[in-house]
Parts: structure tokens; sequence; C-alpha cells
């Protein structure tokens, strides 16, 4: 894979488009950023270049030579896959499982509901205020992260990272959902272990150079 | 794994719980239904014996043995791992990732805002009605199935099933996503390839036996 051209296509800001770049900075892979601007002209994510490349008009999306890749999870699992080291998921079938779980429960549980286009179903089509739009995203971040608390604090398994001291898959979508939580100031105190390891994952620069501040098309 | 207990926890109408059922079917796998009712109680999955198998709450969640898999879509990958033949999942990952994408597409980006804690909160904190909680179901369907028809309609890799000739992952999660939307009386004729895949999948004993109707604890 890594002699053919690797292209991120997304949006600085977006959860989904953060955990890709973890993984490819986890996996030491060079990568371009080609920003698809969700704002702009009515979504540029919509516009008929990026539905070539993805029908379901989403980012993130990985371009690997002539493979176009979508879904951040499975863009995760087929790096996983096809740059097997460092691994972002534990060697036993108990373990990954554990892994996955972690990461889905952000992935389905948390994220999808506090998505932009969400949001802007709230407010035009149900008619949501902007005190009502805050409380609901913070309404899922919340019965998330206490579900994730539960899973990680007093779990044998768990270590410096979501899984053991090695970071990897669950961390890579920990991370963007602490971002997203900070953004909506969320105190993190009530979620200790979250915020522990957040701020551990913080500490290495795979997680550093992902951050959206860091991305070309941030403001 | 064949030789311990293997106990599936969830709910008959639940999308998720059916998905697993229709994988543990597929895989060939004998196991026991475990009955956690969302409605009686305030909801069975928020009691005390529940939490302690599953702090997230949610269902499904799986026993095998003394190991408990929480999250669908970790489930049925923990499944194809333990358990390879016959497979869920193509051979080689650039395909892998296609039915990923197929499956997460449902699992993210669907199931999540139809589900029924989603539901009584715009009741309940938004004050919609039974037509607008009616209205937004449908409209993530339909914005879901207009971007998974385009996924799958003329890709050459779709055949009678969402990838190739052989039932996996996508089927898995796309089938009880159908039997949601015609609950909410959506016209399936506006997706061709998801219709006629749908009635592929039903035609086999796998999906016909993890149908909701025939579940133990179905009304």
């Amino acid at each position: 894979m890594a002699a053919e051209l690797l292209a991120l296509y997304g949006y600085w800001r977006s959860s989904a488009v953060y955990r890709v770049r973890i993984a490819l900075n986890l996996k030491g892979l060079h990568y371009e950023t080609r920003p698809v601007h969700l704002l702009r002209d009515g979504g540029e994510q919509h516009g008929e270049a990026y539905r070539a490349l993805n029908p379901q008009q989403l980012i993130p999306c990985l371009r690997d030579g002539e493979r176009v890749i979508t879904q951040s999870m499975a863009i995760m699992e087929y790096l996983e896959e096809t740059v097997p080291e460092p691994p972002l998921l534990p060697a036993d079938a108990r373990s990954r499982a554990r892994v996955r779980a972690l990461a889905l429960a952000v992935a389905c549980d948390i994220h999808p509901l506090g998505n932009l286009r969400v949001l802007q179903y709230l407010e035009g089509r149900l008619g949501a205020g902007e005190a009502q739009k805050l409380a609901w995203s913070r309404h899922w971040i919340e019965t998330g992260f206490d579900a994730l608390e539960a899973m990680l604090e007093g779990n044998s398994a768990t270590g410096r990272y979501c899984h053991g001291d090695t970071p990897g898959l669950a961390d890579a979508c920990l991370v963007p959902q602490v971002y997203n939580a900070l953004r909506w100031q969320l105190p993190m105190d009530r979620w200790p272990t979250i915020a522990r390891i957040h701020a551990a994952c913080n500490e290495l620069e795979a997680f550093q150079e992902a951050m959206p501040e860091r991305q070309p098309d941030a403001p």
C-alpha cells in the first residue's frame, strides 16, 4: 500500500475524519489531505465531484491508489488489515471484541446523534433553538460517556489507554468525541477514566498531529 | 466455542439483536435466547441484573461461556474470528472494507437515529407528536437507503446479496433495517436493489428464523 497515493477526504472538525487521521498517524502512514467543506455551497459533500467518490455523501473517504474506502470504522479496519504494524487491535478475539465495542459505543451510540445534519434537522424541521440543540448534544454525550466510563473504570483490561498500554482503535474514537464534548463545554470530571485516557493520548505525536486545529483546512 | 453455552440477550423487535440472530444462524450456531424487555418496568436493560452484564445498558449482548461481548457489530466480528466458516466477510481487504462500509451505513447512519430512546427524547423533551416522530424515522431511513441504493446499484460487486452471491455482514444489517422501514410503511419501490436483496435474503432459513415474530418473546 505504501507505494500508492494515500489521500484522506474530510473536514478538519469532523469527528469521524479525526479518528482516521489518528489511525493513519499511529500506523506511521503519510497521506494527503483533501478538504471537503461541509458548510460551503450547501455542503461540498453533496457536490458531483465528491459524490462520484462516495455516493453516501458523507466524510471521510480514503483513496488508496485506485481504491476508495468509505466509513471511518471500515477504513480503520482496512488499515489494520493492509498495514498490520503497529496494530490498532489486540491479538485475541475476546480483547478485539472489547476494543471494537468501546469504539462502537462512540461511533454508533454517541457520534451519529450529534452530527451536523441531525442538528440541522432539529432546527429546521422541529424548530429547536440553540439551547435545545445544546441540551440534545450534551444529553447523548453524557449518556454515552456514562456508559463508556462504566465499561472502562474498574475493568482490569483498561490501562494507560482504553485497552492496555498501547493506543488503538478505541482511543482513536474516544479522543475526537472528547474534543467534541469540550466544544460543548461539558465538564469532564464526571468521567475521570475517560479524561485520564484522553490526556494520555494527547501526549502522543500521532494524536497531536491529528488535532482539528492543525489541519490545513482549519480556519 | 461450540462446546460452551452461547446466549443472546435482546428484545424480539430490536434491529441490532435481529442482526446478530442472522449472523448466528448463518454460522449455524445454536444459542439460547434471553429476553430483555425494553419497555417493561422502565426498561429491563436498565435493571441491576442486566447492567452487571452490560454497563452500557443496551442490547444485544452475547454470552459465550464466561465471556460477555457487547455491541452488535463487535459481536459479529467476534463470531467471524472465532467461527470462520462460513464467512460473513469476503477474503480480500478491499472487499471486506466494502462489506463493512455497507453494514456501517446502516449501523452508524440509519439505525441510531431511529432508536427507541431517541424517539422517547423527541417526544418527552422536544414535544414531538406522532406525525413528527414518524417523519423523523422515515427521513433518516430514506436518506440512508438513498445512499445505500447508490452504493449497491450499478456496482459490479453487488450480486444476489449485498456482496456477491453469498449472504454476509452487510445483509445481516440491511434486512432488519428494511423490516423497520416496512413497519413505518415506507414504500420500498424507491430502492429496487435493496428490495431485491431483502427478498433474496428472506428466502433463506437463516434469515427466516431470525425474524422478530418468530422469537420466543414476541407477543
